[in-house]
């Protein structure tokens, strides 16, 4: 998270030290040295450290590093050196156990680690599942970062790229307004079907009539709030919205008041953690050149939830 | 909102005052005046205003009024009198509609009525939905009061007595362990078709082994957050928590480790209207002697969802 030029210099000037210290200790590995120059070079023994990677990352997000950002490491340690990269929703317990089993030590996660948008964790201090998470982390010596607000600043949103890709929506993206997908036209009952085939979703929550026409299509996946929900529905007057999350008594209520006037606009709720996974899948593609010989793999965190 | 000495003293005053008036100008009718010593007359011809019921009800609520709360009226005045009392979750369109079909002029809403926690407006001065819903209630007359904090603080909680009659659970109940629930045990999977029978709800969400036997059993009725939620599950350690709806990034995650570290510690996501809608039934009973010949229905606001 620091690739601004003062601390390019002084990245630089810590590479130039730990060149002399390990010529004068003998020292045959120094993490992180040398990285920078071979990382694109396949075969190389060379590997990147954790905080390389997100440097490498951030040289390609608009106006990073930002002064105030969720995207922290929520695990390990920025000078470890990276066996392995997973692409990934959550970090849960057992996304965690692949990973370690796949000898990876590198976790990009989009979501929180530990249960709160800013994964503070003085009040999990004695909690047994946070412990247990924590420990499992040390015991395989895995590195957590977080990849939201970076990711979502990408030209174009990474997340919203993955979903259009996997919804085979491509065609439809305007850099001008990338919410809005103008489709030729499809039921609310079919755009609900597509969507629950092509994301891999078992089920959705949707208000509106499965065979109202919907061409306005505004898409916000993951769980933007209410406001921003809302102020799109106002803004743009879409036929339908898809998001992965609401506040049951924001969004949702504006909807069946709309409709209960007349509107015809319509919301498929499908799910947090599956409405944004396709833009951790499509990280893979994206990061792998990026980083040479280092393996990055996609595991799907999947719904926690089964409908009863 | 006032009940405080001072304020039945204004009010005695206000009352006086407007008898003086009557007599002078020959007025038949005085909002609010004399209904504190008749309302409980069955056949009076005399109607509490929207703000001396809201006293009533005040009276009853342990430390009321609150410097700070979200329960204030969202559409109306204080001033008006009451031909019938509605009580809802979510004074939806169609609730509204139901209310001006009975005569009645009042409802008290458990939930925002614009879309907000803080039924914020400036944002929404310009949207159709508001401005319709806004024109609605003025077309009937209509007054708005949420009822939500207050609720919770009266002694028992209403909406939790109401979720424990509805579940009949009633013999459960804890003065000095509200939330918790010990119950003589059953599968997880039977607890959830239980709620969802006696709740009238068709489908819920839950993380969890249907098999796994409940006895231990959390109930947060609505949207704690996930602090909250966590907090009761730290404590407790319930074999289930009950809850209206969660943050999927929150307790549903926390509840996943914890079942992946081996807790049997299991969630049953009712959905948040529905979990909280026998609460404002059971106010019925419990206002009605306080308003007498003033007919108080409830209407219930359902799901706005469909699973699709």
């Amino acid at each position: 998270m620091k690739n601004d030029p003062k601390d390019n210099n002084g990245q630089l000037r810590r590479r130039e030290f730990l060149t002399t210290v390990a010529a004068a200790s003998g020292l045959t590995f120094i993490p992180g040295l040398g990285s920078a120059a071979h990382n694109n070079v396949p075969g190389s023994e060379s590997k990147l450290t954790v905080q390389q990677v997100i440097d490498l990352i951030l040289k390609e997000i608009p106006g990073a590093p930002f002064p105030q950002t969720v995207d922290t490491i929520k695990s390990g340690d920025g000078q470890q050196r990276v066996t392995g990269i997973v692409t990934t929703m959550f970090a849960t317990v057992d996304v965690i156990k692949q990973t370690a089993s796949l000898g990876a030590n590198f976790i990009i996660a989009h979501e929180p680690t530990f249960y709160g948008h800013l994964d503070e964790t003085a009040w999990l201090e004695n909690d047994p599942v946070y412990i247990y998470k924590k420990e499992l982390l040390q015991k395989h010596g895995i590195a957590v970062w977080r990849f939201h607000d970076y990711w979502h600043t990408h030209k174009p949103d990474g997340v919203l790229m993955g979903v259009l890709t996997k919804l085979g929506w491509q065609q439809y993206y305007n850099a001008n307004n990338p919410r809005m997908i103008v489709h030729p036209g499809a039921t609310l009952g079919a755009i609900t079907d597509h969507a629950k085939k092509s994301l891999g979703i078992r089920q959705v929550r949707i208000i509106g009539d499965r065979k109202q026409i919907c061409k306005r299509i505004a898409l916000l996946p993951g769980a933007a709030g209410g406001t921003a929900q809302i102020k799109v529905l106002q803004k743009e007057k879409p036929d339908v919205l898809l998001v992965g999350e609401v506040h049951e008594w924001e969004t949702a209520e504006y909807v069946r008041d709309a409709q209960a006037m007349g509107s015809s606009m319509s919301l498929i709720v499908l799910g947090h953690s599956q409405s944004e996974e396709p833009g951790m899948e499509w990280l893979v593609p994206w990061l792998q050149p990026r980083v040479g010989e280092l393996k990055v793999t996609h595991i799907t965190s999947n719904n926690p939830f089964q409908e009863a």
